[in-house]
Order: C-alpha cells, then structure tokens, then sequence
C-alpha cells in the first residue's frame, strides 16, 4: 500500500492506493495553517501500514537533494506556509520512503503512466485554474534542471482587443496574470462559469493558451499535451485553442492530429493524486 | 580515434578527435549540393580508422529511430538537401555507429561535456547567428520528445520602438524573425558588425534574447545557459540581456548571479564540432 498527498493551496487530498493506481480511500483537508491541516494528514495515514508515500505539492518547493532546505516548500505568497519543511515532518511522523514534486510534475506522471499519454515517454501537463502551472516528463522522467519549471509565467503577446492589464504581482500580463481564472473574473466582472456564452471571452482565453502551447512546443516537443484544471471544464475551449495553434505555428513543424495531440486529462480530477501515488512508487523503487 | 561532422547551411566541418574532446585534423567543406559535400567529406574521413561517428547537422530532422526516414535531414528549405538520407549515406560508406542530433543540441553537449556547464546535469545552448537555434541538456541526456526542439521560432512581445514587420516565413515577428543576423541587416540597413556603436540596436537584441531566455528558464529551468553564435561576438549584448533578464523576472524565482548563469561558450567556436565527436562517443558506448 502506498501513500498520496496532492498538497494544494486551498485543499489537501491524502489517498491510499497501490501501484497500479488504484485508489482505496482518500479524504479532502482544507488548507489552513500548517500544524492544523498536517496534523489531519498524520491522522489520515496513521491506520494504514504504509511502504512509501509521494507528496504533490503547490510552490515553489526546494527539489535539490544537497540543499539543506531539500522537501520544503519555499518562498510561497501563503505566508504560513513559507519555508515549511514538509516532507521532514511527513519523514519524521511515519520514517518512510517519500517521493517529492510540483503538484503539476505529478499530473503529468500520473498521465503518462495511467492517462492520456500513457505509453509515451513524454508529455506535458498544464493547469488552468486559479493559477496556471505545468509539469512535464521527458524521456520518462520528470523535468527538473536547476530547479522545477515555472511554465505558468511565461510572457505572451497581447490579444489586440485586451484592455486588461493583468493580475500577476510579479509580471502583470504574463500568462498567469492574463489567462488564470482570477483574470478571467477580474477583466470581464464575472466568474468564467457565468461567462459560457460569451464568445469573446473563450476567444480570448484560448489565444492566450495556444500561445503558451506554441512556446512548449517549440522548446519541449512534448509527445503529447494534457490541459486540465477548472477553466478547461469550458470545453469550448478545445476547438479554439486547436485553431489559435494552427494559426501560430504556420505548418512549420509537422504534428499529430490536434484533437488528438491536446487533449483532456485521461484520469480526470485524479491525474495528481495518482500522480502522487506514483511519486510514492518511484520512491519506493529507488530505496529497494 | 572518433569522427565528428559539424554539418552547417553555409559549412560543414568535418574533424577527428578522441574522447577526450582533443580533435587532430579538421577540415572545413562548403555546403553546396550534397552529392559534392558528402563526397569531399567521405574523403577526409577515409584515411583514418574510426571507431565512430557523430554528426550534429543543421534541421529539421528525422531523430525517430523507429521511423522510415530516420538519420534524413527532413524539410529543410534547402531545396537540394530536402529528405537528404546523410546517415543512411554515411553508414554505407563507413559501416560505424553514428550518433546524431541537431547541431544545436551537438554544440549543448559539447558544452556540458568539456565547456562552460561541465559537471552540470542541464544546460541550454543558445545560437544567435544567420538564424536561431537552441539545445539543451535535460538531467544528463540530450532534449527529445515528439521531435527535436525549434527554439529559434517561439514567439515574443515586440520592442515598443520596433516597427520592423520580421524576416520569418513562417512566423514574421517570431524570435529568429526579429533578433537573428538577417532581421538586424534588414532593420538597420547595415550589417551587426558595422552597427556596433549603435546602442539602440543592441538595446533591442537584448531585450529579445532577455525575452526568449525568461521562457527558456521558466520552461526548462536549465543549470546553465551558454550564448553563442555570430550575433554574440557583439559582446556588449551581455550586460543588456542581464538587465533585461532581471528586469522581466523581476525576483520571481532565483537564479545564480546572471553573470555567472548566461555565459559565452567555453568551447568557443568549437562547441560544435567537440559535440558532434561526443554524439561519436556516445554512439560507440551504446555500440558496445
């Protein structure tokens, strides 16, 4: 049996589950401050008898297993969160294998092994929330260089009707501050759910994440592309992003069918938690 | 002793070395019609006793082993190397394992074999030339997914002064469209080398290699990042993409000191060619 946390910044979902992905039981927590809500993650856990656990966490985290920081969540905006060394404590509560990424790096491994590019031995997963983040496999490993990638701020022209200046503390009219879900409400006065209709609005949207896939085409060559995260549940989005990517990259390099290559996320809402869980398999592969 | 083919749209350099990076003859053919070229490259190599071969050649290529047209240089708009079959031909000639990749991805693996990222794990090698081109090293292994990436052609914000409509074919204003060699002759009615007191002109080169570097580092997040080609001579670029740099990440993630992080090759002109013997070498490991 192996353990799963998927460590978002509004709710924590802890799971158990085996290597084949296969979920026995999961519980959500709500992210509050950290004593309280890791303390319910302990109690979650403590039933179970355990081999290895994976954490697919919000960020930034530290990834560097020479740095004295390695598990921890670092610089955060959510301030208690800050600097919490969170796989020390899971580490300390249960002495257990214990794989660590990027909440998206998870997803993204969660699809490649049991999703929509399983049997690839790349993809790239991207979330369209309220934030905007993607992970990515490449040759059959997680993306890491330096540190884990940061794919939701990249820059993106401008739609030429977009009034908006853009919602990032940091870069303004980045993808994130333009295209996220707090944009999205922000520039149009109401919440993208009650904006279905609106053409104009997915329009938009959709030119701004075909730019970004243009951009991860271009420097990843991902063998396949999952977007999820709750402004993709507009599926009327698909066909429009198909569209703005066509548009973009001009036939200059040759890729699969669209509608085939950009897909939903083949295990749903669970693509990071399974993710998670796989997380806790390799971690358990790399201490046998 | 190990061969190495630097194949270039203007030159190929054709050189033998060891595995230690140390070449002892080279030889620089112009790229005219490939039956000339290939022929006159066959003859350098045939005096020598190789073990292997490594070929980084200009693209786009076929780097799917399990395709029909594997080892071809593909679509190129150089009509007469169109679906050019080099590494069937050279394989004919020299029955020896042949390691090839992009010459960008080469000249990336030179450089994290014996030049400026050396003992890195990642790196991005970047080439601002008559066109533009970018290879990177991802945890050890050269950057493959569905295709070799096509950095040169991601997409950027335009300089507010820039009213040049861009060279590309495909894109116009993309990367190479507007900060490669021809883009900067067609803009500013003179070649870089004699514009290089015009501070304006490399104020904009800057601010868009700065732009395609905040992708290159949100996206890859590489250990270390080498700037080379033609362009880059003008070595006043550097402190301009450092301010540019900064000021488009504005602190959002951390980043070594820039000028340790965005570096000239260590191999200078010959990160190419040494990569290519390492493509050789690698070729001949997986041989044994």
């Amino acid at each position: 049996m192996l353990g799963a946390i998927e460590a978002g910044g509004t709710k924590f979902i802890c799971a158990v589950g085996d290597e084949k992905g296969q979920l026995y039981d999961r519980l959500k927590i709500p992210t509050t401050i950290p004593e309280e809500t890791i303390s319910k993650v302990i109690e979650f856990f403590k039933p179970y008898k355990l081999k290895a656990m994976g954490v697919g966490s919000f960020g930034p985290i530290d990834l560097n297993r020479e740095s004295p920081t390695y598990g921890y969540i670092t610089s955060t905006p959510k301030t208690s969160w800050g600097n919490y060394p969170i796989v020390p404590i899971l580490k300390e509560a249960f002495s257990l294998p214990i794989g660590f990424n990027t909440d998206v790096n998870a997803a993204a491994l969660g699809e490649v092994t049991y999703g929509a590019a399983k049997g690839l031995n790349s993809c790239l997963y991207m979330t369209i929330g309220t934030g905007i983040g993607a992970g990515a496999v490449v040759q059959g490993a997680l993306l890491q260089g330096l540190s884990h990638p940061e794919m939701g701020h990249i820059l993106v022209k401008r739609h030429p009707m977009d009034q908006y200046p853009g919602k990032c503390p940091y870069h303004h009219d980045c993808l994130e501050g333009l295209a996220a879900g707090p944009a999205i409400e922000e520039r149009w006065g109401r919440k993208g759910v009650q904006l279905n209709e609106c053409q104009e609005v997915w329009d938009m949207e959709g030119y701004y994440i075909a730019q970004a896939l243009m951009q991860y085409i271009l420097i990843l060559s991902p063998s396949k592309i999952i977007l999820g995260g709750g402004v993709m549940h507009q599926k009327q989005l698909f066909p429009i992003i198909y569209k703005y990517v066509q548009e973009l990259l001009n036939n200059y390099i040759s890729l699969p069918e669209l509608s085939h290559y950009i897909v939903g996320p083949g295990l749903g809402n669970d693509a990071g938690i399974i993710g998670s869980l796989m997380l806790g398999q390799q971690a358990l592969e790399k201490a046998n």
